[in-house]
Formats: C-alpha cells, structure tokens, sequence
C-alpha cells in the first residue's frame, strides 16, 4: 500500500481554507458553526470521491464507510475558538489518505470518521461520546455553550446532511493518528509517538479552614494560616510523590482561591484544585492515598479543618495491543531509531470509542509543544511520516 | 489621684448604647454616621461635665481641652462597620475618667480627644493623618468610602459642630489607652501592655511569570508553574527568616492569584502579597532583603520572569521613653507581675500624633484576641486596670 503524500498535503491545507483565521496557520472551526459545517460537507465530498459511503449520525458525526466489515481511522474537523490547523484535521484527512491508498492496493476495507465536537463547545468530547453510549442524545442535547445555546439547537444547523444512526458493529478497531500536543517529541527529536495508554484523571478540590486573623496582631506561633497550609502540603507531595510517580506522571495545583485574600489578613480558607494523571489506575490510586495522608497530616499539625470535594475520575485507557504493535511495526519501518512509546496526557476521542472497539493511537511531534493556539505547526516530513506508519499498520492487520 | 472604677464603666456602657448593634456588646458607628455624630455630642457633653473646653476641628477630631499646657490622652469614638464596644471607646472614656480624676486631685492637666475616622471609612486613620498635617484636608476631601461618597460630603453632617483647629503645641505628650486586638495578653493571663513601638509595615505585590500550559500533555520537568514558583518561595522564606526575626515579627502571604486559575492548566502567571512587620527598621530592611535575594533565587533557578509592584513603607514609631517608662511604673502597681513590653501590630491615631509630640500606647487584653466583630470584649477588672495605670502614670510625669 502506497501513500500519495501530495494528495495528503494538498487535502489538508484545502481544509485548513475552510475557517482559515487569517493568521499563521490558524483556524476558527468550532462545532456546528459555518466553517465546521462547510468544512464537514467538504470532508463528504472527499469521501464520496474516494469511493466511501457518507452517512451522518444526529450529533453530526460524519463516516466515510467502506463495505463490509473495515477498520476505522479518523479523528475531528471542529475546532477551538482560535485552534490550529492539525487539531484533529490531521487525522481525519490521514484516515482518507489510507482508505484511498488501501482500496488502490486492493485492501483492507478502511472507514473514515470525523467526531463531531471534540473540542467541547458543549461538553467533552460529546461527538463520540454520544456514538459511544457514554452520553444519551437527550442529555446532550440539553448541554449549553458559553452563550446559553443549547447543543439540541445548534446540531439543527446540519440537520439535512444527517442520514441517521452509523452502527458500531461493522468496525473491526479504531485507529487515531493526531499531533502530540504536547513537548516531548519535538524535545527528542523523534518523527512518531505510538501511544501506550490514554491516562486517567483524578481531579479534586481541597479545603483548609484555618482562622482568619488580622495580619499585624497574630504573632506567627498561634496563626491557623490557611495559604501556608497549602504551601506545605505542596512541599510534602512533590517529595512523597517521587517515590511513586513515572516520567510521564503529571500533577498540578492550577486553581487557589484564599479568604479573605487581602494583604493585611492571614488567610482564615483556602481551596485548590488537586488534579493527577497517570496511564496505571493503581498509581492513581496509591498517588490518592498519599494526597489524602499528606493533606490530613497537615491539617492536624496546624489545627485546621479539611475536607474534599467529589473526585472526578476517568479511567486510564490502554491501547489495544495487537494495533499498538502493528503501529509499532509501522514506525521501525518509517521512522527507525525515532520513534517510542508514550502515553496521551490529553483525552481524544479514542477514549470514548475504547467501550466500542480495540483502539490505537499515533502521535507526531507538535512545534514546541504548542497546540490550541493559532502558531500550533508540525514538520510536513513529520506529517507524512505518521500517515505512512499508519499505512504500514494498516497493511499488516 | 484615684480614679472611679463605676464612673467609668458607667460611661463607657453609656457610650456603647449609642449605635448598639443589637447583637452582644457590638456596636456600629462608623465615621461621620449618625451615630457617630451622637456620640460624639454626648461625649462633648461628658467632657464639658468634667470642665473641659469642648472644641472639633473641621475633620470631626473632638477635643475636650485642660487649660494652659497639659498632656493629651484618648484614641476614636468611631467604629468598624461592625465593631466591637471597646476598640477606641475605651481610650477615649478612660482619658475622660483620668481627666476627672486630675482635676478632682487637683492636676496635673490632662485634655481629651476623639480622633475621627481611626477605623478608616476613607483611608488609614484619616482624623489624625489631618490633624498631624500627614494629609492636607483638601486631600483628605477627595477619598471616598466604598459607596463612592466623597470625605468632604460626609463630614458637613457634623458642620454644625465645627469650631476650628486646635494648636498642637499646647500639649507635652499624648498617651493611647487599647485593647489589644490580638491573643498575647489573654493567653498569658496578663492584664497590662505597656507599648514599646508601632511595629513599621512593609507591603509588596510579587509577580512570578512562567509559561501557561496544558495540565496534562506538559511533563513535569519541562514545566514553568508559576504556582510552584510561590510554594517554594514561601518554604525558603520561612526558613531563612528565622534567623533573623524576633518573637514578635509578623510575615503574611494573605493575597494569591493565578491565572489563569484552572484545574487542568499549568498557572502561568501567580501574583501575591508580601507584607512584613517588625519594630525594627533595620530588620525590615534586612528581611527585604532576603525576600528579594529568595524570589530572584527561585525564579533564576525555575526560568521565570520576577517582578515587584512598588513597595509601600510605614515606618516603625517608637514610644517615647519617658511616657513608656511612667506607664511601665504605673504597671508595676497596678499589676505586679501580670504585664508586659510588647510592640504593637497594628496602626493607631498615635502613629500619626508621633510627627507633633512624644506619643506612648497602652494595652489591656482581648479575649480570645478577637477585635472588629461584635463579639470583641475584655473583663472589666482588666479596663479598670488600664485606667488606673493611666492615671498612675499621669500622676507621676
């Protein structure tokens, strides 16, 4: 099987027209709007050209279905409020790629889908959470936007392209090929990240009720201070948490709010977010009962009142092994000596699809790491290079 | 001269009646309210009971004048918005009762005032910041409270009560009679704190500029969390100040703010307050400094941007030794054994008063050091104590 890289090139710079921001390589695509919409009708015609059947679910999840059973690539073609031109957009024009390459080499069956909404104007990844059965349509429908409008009103916009329901069944697994967004590759000078696992997420708020004193007449020794409680309960968790964690591990303090939060009072409440990510639920787990010591510990010492919001969880989502491996052929092939396996610190639609499907994921660097942002770029050598690994992949399932 | 325990009590219960907040001992009478207004009239008409020559200046500071040069005594009869019965009422009517009390001994001379506005309606002690030429009236006219009314507005309603400047340079000294408002004295069982200096303040914002990111595609060693930046910040400071405080130097991070403040995002940005009072202004300026070299510190070796809002100073004020060491004596028979030297933490009108003349301060205990809330109180041997301290001090310069 033999990729057309211009034929690649050529599609996905005619897409980044659609919504073009007028700056860099920027896009303004969000879910539902006009360039979303122009930019979905253009995808259909792309597919219909390549010989794949177009069928549209009612949250506007567009398919490009080969006959039979097929595998499915793709990602999104909505964007951020101001995103780049590779978000999504990547994978979902890489999958047409191998579906066209695939059927002028006389197989596998390759179907192509773009989610709708990944990048949550409504919520998260309500596309294919939706298509999964993660989220009914009427809860979906009742989700509003930062404007007040709700999901059920602005999917009505595409509402003559939907054919209907796309049934899960005929797919065989999910392949998603999409920037890294994040550092790592383009740090290591790599081409290609085959991705182990989707990490979970724990994300909690944390509460220390100290007193609330005035700042001049509360000596130091018989002050419950709330902000200096949450400054060493940091200081004790980075040190605990080296113990436990991998390189790939993330944690991050990103929200503090203090009471009163004047300058010349010792804060009496502080609340901040917890949040923890890691591909291995037991790690999650053991990096939870140390926050949870950590935390209780200080608050004893301190003579402070603690408590925890509800936890988010999402589970980790380890990639199918038989895909991983197949991509991992595909990157010694393409790119030997400049490849590894990494988690996905982002969810993707991937996650949602993993309760249909085996799924694998494919990473190719991101310039400095930047993503959602308008200067958001990669390699075009690197573009190509993650379509042929799929390719290979594709070839040898 | 011996002071009446009843007469004094009687007035300043008199006194909390007016603006009574219904709740506890509380009161609300804040600057240039009706309240206010009556019981500054009341206390007028206390003052010229006692043969004293009642004059305002066009500030609404209340004098109630001894003839020929004498020492001045008293502190505010205004109130926080909701305040307790004591703070600044109970220097006032103890002045008063001193007053009577030299009078009916037969000298020395002692004047009253009422300062208006200590508890900073339109700024910080305004009354005395006036009177002490630190704040042209002109100047003082254009604040406004937070509703927006201008001083010069508020202060007609007691126009009528105006009748001119009063000459600093007809009093030797003042003497500030206060509750505490903080927990040393009650904790110790003490009744008396005779006040060594008004502890200086030093007041900055500090901003740490790293590089906002996403909470789960960063790797913890590339980050630049501005968050961090404070935590370790704080944890150095707290140790490298130690070796350099006294007991009963204060430090207070009480204002944080990140951006962009979000669970799942690296902070980019934290700005926070850094305050610190000492008596000391060398301290001060040595504590400065390792402040400074610690945030450079930290910011050099994280790769972060530090910058400084301009720094504002109050100096430390110390008591003059001739006032402190009469009411140190006082203490000694009135107390033996139960007071203490201490600084004050927190501002008073004698702060300013110290430009004109030498100044000294007086402390009885808050229970459970709490002040500015209705629930502020001291046991009535511990404010007879301090009257009679007065007047033993004032008995013996």
């Amino acid at each position: 099987m033999k990729i057309d890289a211009a034929r690649f090139l050529k599609d996905l710079h005619d897409l980044r027209a659609i919504g073009a921001a007028g700056v860099g390589k920027g896009v303004v695509r969000p879910a539902y709007s006009e360039a979303d919409i122009e930019g979905r009708a253009w995808i259909a015609g792309r597919m219909r050209a390549a010989g794949l059947r177009v069928e549209m679910d009612a949250m506007g999840n567009l398919f490009g279905l080969a006959d039979g059973p097929s595998i499915l690539m793709g990602s999104h073609s909505d964007s951020q409020p101001e995103g780049g031109w590779l978000d999504g957009a990547l994978g979902v024009i890489a999958a047409l790629e191998v579906a066209r390459a695939a059927q002028e080499a006389g197989g596998p069956a390759v179907s192509v889908v773009s989610f709708q909404d990944e990048e949550g104007r409504f919520g998260v990844t309500t596309g294919s959470a939706v298509w999964s059965g993660q989220l009914d349509q009427d809860a979906a429908d009742a989700l509003e936007d930062d404007a007040g409008v709700p999901l059920g009103e602005a999917r009505k916009a595409m509402g003559d392209m939907v054919t209907g329901p796309v049934d899960p069944s005929q797919f065989t697994g999910y392949i998603e090929l999409h920037i890294e967004q994040g550092p790592t590759l383009d740090d290591s000078g790599e081409q290609i990240g085959v991705v182990s696992d989707i990490v979970g997420i724990r994300d909690m708020k944390v509460t220390f009720k100290g007193q609330q004193n005035h700042a001049g007449t509360t000596p130091m020794q018989v002050r419950k201070d709330a902000f200096q409680a949450v400054s060493e309960f940091n200081t004790l968790l980075n040190d605990r948490l080296r113990n436990v964690v991998t390189p790939t591990t993330v944690w991050t303090i990103g929200h503090v709010s203090l009471h009163p939060n004047a300058s010349s009072i010792v804060p009496g409440k502080a609340v901040f977010s917890m949040q923890w990510r890691d591909g291995d639920s037991d790690r999650l787990a053991r990096m939870e009962e140390i926050i949870r010591e950590t935390a209780d510990e200080v608050a004893k010492s301190r003579g402070m009142e603690l408590s925890y919001s509800t936890m988010l969880g999402l589970e980790p989502v380890a990639m199918d092994a038989r895909l991983r491996d197949a991509l991992a052929q595909g990157a010694d092939v393409v790119a030997p000596g400049k490849w590894r396996k990494m988690p996905s610190g982002a969810l993707h639609d991937a996650t949602n699809v993993a309760r249909l499907m085996p799924v694998a994921m494919l990473f190719v660097p991101s310039i400095n790491g930047i993503s959602h942002a308008f200067e958001e770029d990669t390699g075009e050598d690197d573009l190509v290079a993650g379509v042929k690994v799929l390719a290979e992949a594709v070839a040898a399932l």
